[in-house]
C-alpha cells in the first residue's frame, strides 16, 4: 500500500506543480515563499482524496478542472499552515523538520505568502470556467459543467472560511488561552470538526461534485470526511504522546504547552479505539456508494484505513 | 456634490451590511473583528465605483449579484488594511482615527480577521451563482449571466492577488527596506499601479462586466481605473505633506519614516499637476462610453474629479 501511496503522491505533486506561479517580477519574493511552503513536503492527502473520489464516481481520470481544484485545496491548506506558524499564532519555526515560511522569509513575507496562497487558490479554481476540459465528469455538457464548478467553488470557500477551517482556528487560539481543565469535549470536537475535518470534507465533496454525484451522495461524502477528519486529528494527538518525530515537532509538545487534546481528555486507550471506530464508520459508508468497488473506490478505502495507523 | 456622495455612501453601506456575517457561534470573536474592520468608516469608493459603472452601462439599478460583488470588493480592501496595519508590516495602531484591528482584538485576531475577510469575500461573490436576480444587466439570459459572474470572479481574484494588489504590497514592503535614494520612479509606479490602482480597476471592470459591457469597453474601464488609481495614490502622498489630519495618521509621517513617495521623487508641483492630468485623461475616456451621458455616467465623472481634490 505505501508504494501505491507514494506513486499517487508523485502524481498529485505533478498536478499541483502545473498550477504554481512563476517566480518572476517585482513580487518574486512572495512567489518564492509561496512555492517553498507548498514544496516543503506535505503528504498531499487532501488533493489525493479529491482525485480518487472524482475517479471513483466518474470512472475517468479527470482533466484540467479537477487539477485546478486539487491545486487550490493544497494551496488553502498550505496558507493555513503559514499563518498558524506565525509568531502571533503558534510561533513555530519548524514545519516538517524545515524552517517554517516566516522563519525563512521573515514575518511580513510569512503573512503575505499566506494571503497570496489563499487568493491564488481561488484564482486557480475560478480558472476552471475557462479550462479546456469541456466534459468534467462522465458525459457532462457545458451547462452541467458550469453548475458543477460553481457548486465546487461554493464548497471550497465555505469549508475554508468562518463556517469551516477559520472557525476551528479561532476556537483553537481561544482554547489555548484557557486552563486545560476549562476546555470541554464539546470545544475540542468543534475545533477538530472545523480546523481539520472541514478541509477533508471539502476535498471529498468537491471530487464528488465535479464528477457529477447527486446531492445525497455529496452529503455522504461530507459525513465520510467528518469521520476521517476527526480520526486524523485524534491520530495526530496520539502521535504527539506516543512518538513519531517525523511529525517535525518534538514529542509531547502539546502536553508541555499545557494544551488540552483529545488524548488528555479521554485517555490514550479510548482515543485509539475512537480512531478505529471512526475509520470503520467511514469505510462502511463508502462501501454503499456507486464506484466503491472500482480501483479508485478500493484505494480510497485503503487510504482511509492507512491514515488511521499512520506514524507521521 | 458632497451631499450626493454622502447619499451614495449610505446606499453602499446598506448593501454591504446585508452581506456581513452574523456575530454568533464559537468563532464570534473573529466575526466581530471582521465587522469592526468593515464598519470603521471607509469611504466606500470601490463599491461605489462598481455600482455606478454597472448603472451607467445597464441603465438598471442592479440586484443581488451586484450587491454581492460590491460587498466582496470592500471586504478584500478591508482585509488588505487589516494585514497592512500588523506589527510585522506597517505597525499602525490607528486606522481612520480608530484602533486598528490588531490593536483592538490582538495580533492573532488581526491576522485571522484579514484571512476571514478575504475568504468571505469569495464566499459572498461565489454566492451570486445561486442568487435570485435572474437577469444581471439589461436582458441577460441565464447562460449570459453565468458567464458574466465567472468573468467577474476571475477579475476579482486576479486584481487582488500576486498579479495585482499583493504584488504592490510586496514591492512596497521591500522598498521600505531600501534607502529612499535607491527607490526608482519605476518602482513607485509599480507599487501604485498594483497596490492601489488594481482594486479600482477591478471595481470598474466588474461593474462593466456584470452589466454586459463588451471586452473593449471593459478594457477602457481598466485604463480609467489605472488613471484614477494613480491619481488617488499621488493625492494621498500630497495630503501626507500638505495636511489633512482626517487621513487618520500624522501629517508628514511618510517623510519622517524616510519613505520615498511620488512627492519626494517629483516635487509637490509636478505631483499636483499629474493628478490633474490623470483625472482629465480618465474623464475623457469615460465620456466616449455608452451611458456616460446618463445620471450614473455623470456622477462617475464628477466622483472621479472630486477624488482628485479630496482633503482626506
Amino acid at each position: 500500500m505505501s508504494d501505491l501511496i507514494n506513486k499517487k503522491t508523485q502524481e498529485v505533486d505533478a498536478v499541483i506543480t502545473r498550477y504554481l506561479p512563476k517566480e518572476e517580477g517585482l513580487a518574486s519574493t512572495v512567489i518564492n515563499a509561496m512555492n517553498y511552503s507548498i514544496n516543503v513536503g506535505g503528504k498531499r492527502i487532501r488533493p489525493m482524496l479529491m482525485m480518487e473520489t472524482y475517479r471513483m464516481f466518474s470512472g475517468a481520470d479527470g482533466g484540467e478542472t479537477l487539477g485546478r481544484f486539487m491545486a487550490a485545496i493544497e494551496m488553502i491548506h498550505t496558507y493555513s499552515l503559514c499563518h498558524d506558524d506565525l509568531p502571533a499564532m503558534d510561533n513555530d519555526d519548524l514545519r516538517r523538520g524545515m524552517p517554517s515560511t516566516h522563519a525563512k522569509f521573515g514575518e511580513a513575507m510569512g503573512i503575505l505568502a499566506g494571503d497570496a496562497l489563499l487568493n491564488y487558490a481561488f484564482e486557480v479554481a475560478i480558472g476552471s470556467f475557462f479550462a479546456n476540459d469541456r466534459g468534467t465528469g462522465a458525459a457532462a455538457g457545458p451547462a452541467d459543467r458550469t453548475v458543477r464548478i460553481a457548486k465546487a467553488l461554493s464548497i471550497l470557500a465555505k469549508k475554508a472560511g468562518i463556517y469551516g477551517m477559520i472557525a476551528g482556528q479561532v476556537a483553537d487560539i481561544e482554547a489555548e488561552d484557557k486552563e486545560p481543565s476549562e476546555v470541554t469535549q464539546q470545544t475540542i470536537d468543534f475545533i477538530h470538526e472545523n480546523k481539520t475535518a472541514a478541509m477533508i470534507e471539502s476535498s471529498l465533496m468537491i471530487g464528488a461534485t465535479l464528477a457529477g454525484a447527486d446531492d445525497e451522495q455529496i452529503l455522504t461524502m461530507e459525513q465520510i470526511g467528518s469521520d476521517v477528519g476527526l480520526a486524523f486529528q485524534i491520530r495526530d494527538d496520539i502521535l504527539d504522546v506516543t512518538g513519531g518525530d517525523a511529525l517535525g515537532k518534538p514529542i509531547g509538545s502539546d502536553e508541555r504547552n499545557g494544551k488540552a487534546t483529545y488524548v488528555t481528555l479521554n485517555g490514550l486507550d479510548k482515543a485509539i479505539d475512537d480512531v478505529k471506530k471512526l475509520t470503520e464508520s467511514a469505510v462502511s459508508k463508502l462501501s454503499q456508494l456507486p464506484g466503491s468497488g472500482n480501483k479508485s473506490g478500493k484505494f480510497l478505502s485503503e487510504l482511509i484505513e492507512s491514515l488511521a495507523i499512520r506514524d507521521r
